[in-house]
C-alpha cells in the first residue's frame, strides 16, 4: 500500500525541508499508518548523525545547556536537531512546552530543528518513538541530534540509551549522593556535568560525584584524573558548566568529541547502534504482542484469566502460560492489530 | 514438580510465621523456580488485605508517614505489611535501606512485616514482583499492606496501581505546579497529602493542589469541599500532615477508611483488583515472550534483525514483523526460557 504522498514527503525531508521533517516527526508521534512506509524509505539514509542524550533531574538546567550546545554547534556550521522527551506523564500525553521557550532564539534558524516529543498513539511508546524520530533527523542530514529527557527513572534511561553518548547532569544542592545512587545515574553516564557551577556547593558536588564514580568500580576513574579514554576503557569525566552564560560549553563539546572518537575507535559506536535498533525493534514487537493479548476491559483472554486470578481460582503464572500458549499456537486472539 | 519444602513453607507463611513470610517474599524477589508453585498455593488465600500505595518525590516524608501509619494501625490491633519499592534504578537491583532505618521501631513487632523490594531476577520486573509480594502478605493474613514507592515516573505509577488506594504525597516548596502536572500525579491520586504541613508554604501548596485538581476536570473537586464520595463519584481530598509527630495521621486513616468504603460500595474495588491481576499476568506473559525474542547480545533472531536495521538494510517495522511471525508460527526461537 504505497502512498505517493509519503514518498514525496520523505524525499523532501531527506533533502532537509524543515516543514517536511516536522511532518514526518508528527507521523512518528502519532503512530500514523503511513509510518511503516516512511520508516522503510528513511532506513537506508540513516546512521550518520551523532546522537547525544542529556538527562538529569528537573531543574538542573538541561534546556539551558541544550540551548548553549546548539549555539556552539551552529557556530561550527553544524545542523542540529533537538528532541525533548518527557516520559514521566503516562497519561496526559502532551510534553510541556514551558522550558522550550528559552530555545526560541533558534526557532527561526533553518539549521536547527526542535521538537518536544510525546508518545500519544505510538506503538511501543516513547521507547520506540524516540529512535524513530532520531532516524528522521538523521536521514534529513542533521549532524548532531540532542535528546533531552527529564528525570532518571527507568523509562528515561531507555530513552537516553537511544543516544551514542549519555550526558548526566546534576546541579549543586540537588540532594545527597544516596539519592543520585538510587536513580542509577552513576551507571549510565559517559560524561557528567555539574551545571550552575558558580553556585555554592558546586565543588562539593563534583567531589562527591567523582568519589562515587570511583567507588562504583565498574568504570574505573582514577583519583585526580579528568576522565577520558585510557587503555581501551572510557573513564567518565566530571565537568563544570554555567550554561546560562556558556561557561564550560567549549570544554563539554571537546569532551563529547573525545567520547565520540573513543566510541568509533573501540567499536562501541557500532555496538551501541545495534543495541539501539534492537531496543526499538523489541518495543515494536512487544507492543504488537501486547495488543494480541487483549486488555482487561475487553472480552478477550486477558480479561478472562485476570478475573480468575482476582478471584483466587488461578495463579498468575498459570494465567500467563494460558495467554502465551494461545498466542504462539495461533488461536484466534482478542485483538489482531496491525503491527 | 511439586516440592515438599515449598508447600510447607507456604503453609507456614499462611499461618503468619514471619520468617516463612520473609522467605517467600525472597522467592518473589529472586524469581526462584519454586515461585510458580508457591503462587499457585497462595492464590486461593488472597484477596482480603487492604492495599494502600504511597508515592511522591524523594524527600516528602513517605517513610515517616508509613511509620506513623504503621503505629496507628498497630494501635488498632491490625497486622501491617510494608513493601518499599524503588523502581528508579534499573541496574543495581538493590533497594537502598537508608530510609528504612526509621522504621526500626517496628522491627521487632511480629504484627509488622517490612521489606525493601528489589526486582533482581524477577521475570516481569517490579511490575510483576510487587503484586506477588502483596499476594504473599495478603495470604499471610496482614490486614493492611502499605506500598511505598519513590518518585512518580511511569514505572512508579504501574507499581502504585497494585494498590486499592493511591496516596500522592507532596511537601511545601517541592517545585511549582507545572512540575507536578508533568509527573502525572494529578491523575492518579485517590488522596493527596501535603506533609511537613507546619512549614512555610504548606497552605499555598494545598491551595495550588486543590486548584489544579479542580482544573483537571476528570475528578470533579468542588471549590471549598474537603473531598470524599458524592453521587457515586470520588473526589480526592487534600490533607495536611506533619508525619514526624503524627499530626493529621488520624485524619489520613479516616480518609483511607472512607475511600475503602467507597471502593467497596461502588464496585471499583473489584474492578481495580481485576486490573491489578491483569497487569501482573501481562507482565509475566510479556517477559516470557521477550525472552523468546532473544537479546541483542546472543546469536538469535533479534540480533540478526537489529544488525540489519543498524546498517539501514531493514526498517524496524519489517524487523518486528519478522520477529513476531517467527514467534507465533512456532519456529524454534533463540531462547525458550521457562515461564
Amino acid at each position: 500500500m504505497s502512498t505517493p504522498g509519503v514518498r514525496e514527503l520523505v524525499d523532501r525531508a531527506r533533502s532537509g525541508d524543515a516543514r517536511a521533517v516536522a511532518r514526518v516527526v508528527t507521523l512518528v508521534e502519532n503512530g500514523a499508518p503511513s509510518l511503516r512506509e516512511a520508516m522503510a524509505l528513511l532506513a537506508p539514509a540513516s546512521g550518520h548523525a551523532r546522537v547525544v542524550g542529556l538527562t538529569g533531574p528537573p531543574g538542573v538546567g538541561k534546556s539551558t545547556t541544550v540551548t548553549a550546545l546548539v549555539a556552539r554547534y551552529r557556530a561550527d556550521g553544524k545542523r542540529v536537531g533537538v528532541l525533548a522527551v518527557d516520559p514521566s506523564s503516562p497519561f496526559s500525553g502532551g510534553a510541556l512546552l514551558g522550558d522550550r521557550v528559552r530555545m526560541q532564539e533558534h526557532a527561526t534558524d533553518p539549521g536547527v530543528f526542535i521538537r518536544s516529543m510525546a508518545s500519544r498513539g505510538h506503538l511501543g511508546g516513547l521507547s520506540a518513538a524516540t529512535p524513530q524520530a532520531l532516524r528522521v533527523l538523521d536521514a534529513a542530514g542533521f549532524d548532531v541530534v540532542l535528546i533531552e529527557t527529564v528525570g532518571v527513572g527507568q523509562s528515561e534511561v531507555e530513552i537516553a540509551r537511544a543516544a551514542d553518548t549519555i550526558v548526566v547532569m546534576l546541579a549543586p544542592g540537588m540532594g545527597d549522593g544516596i539519592q543520585a545512587a538510587k536513580a542509577g545515574i552513576l551507571e549510565i553516564g559517559d560524561l557528567y556535568v555539574v551545571n550552575k557551577g558558580d553556585r555554592d556547593g558546586a565543588e562539593a558536588t563534583m567531589r562527591d560525584l567523582r568519589h562515587m564514580l570511583s567507588m562504583g568500580g565498574q568504570r574505573a576513574l582514577r583519583a585526580g584524573a579528568g576522565g577520558g579514554s585510557e587503555g581501551g576503557f572510557w573513564s567518565p569525566p566530571v565537568l563544570r558548566t554555567v550554561a546560562s552564560n556558556a561557561d564550560g560549553i567549549d570544554e563539554l563539546v571537546a569532551a563529547l568529541d573525545q567520547h565520540h572518537d573513543w566510541l568509533a575507535e573501540s567499536g562501541e559506536l557500532d555496538a551501541r547502534r545495534v543495541r539501539r535498533a534492537a531496543g526499538e525493534i523489541e518495543a515494536l514487537a512487544i507492543a504488537a504482542l501486547r495488543g494480541r493479548l487483549g486488555s482487561p476491559g475487553d472480552d478477550g483472554r486477558l480479561s478472562d484469566v485476570a478475573r480468575r486470578v482476582a478471584d483466587g481460582r488461578l495463579d498468575p503464572y498459570g494465567a500467563a502460560d494460558e495467554l502465551v500458549a494461545g498466542l504462539t499456537t495461533g488461536e484466534p486472539a482478542a485483538h489482531q492489530p496491525d503491527l
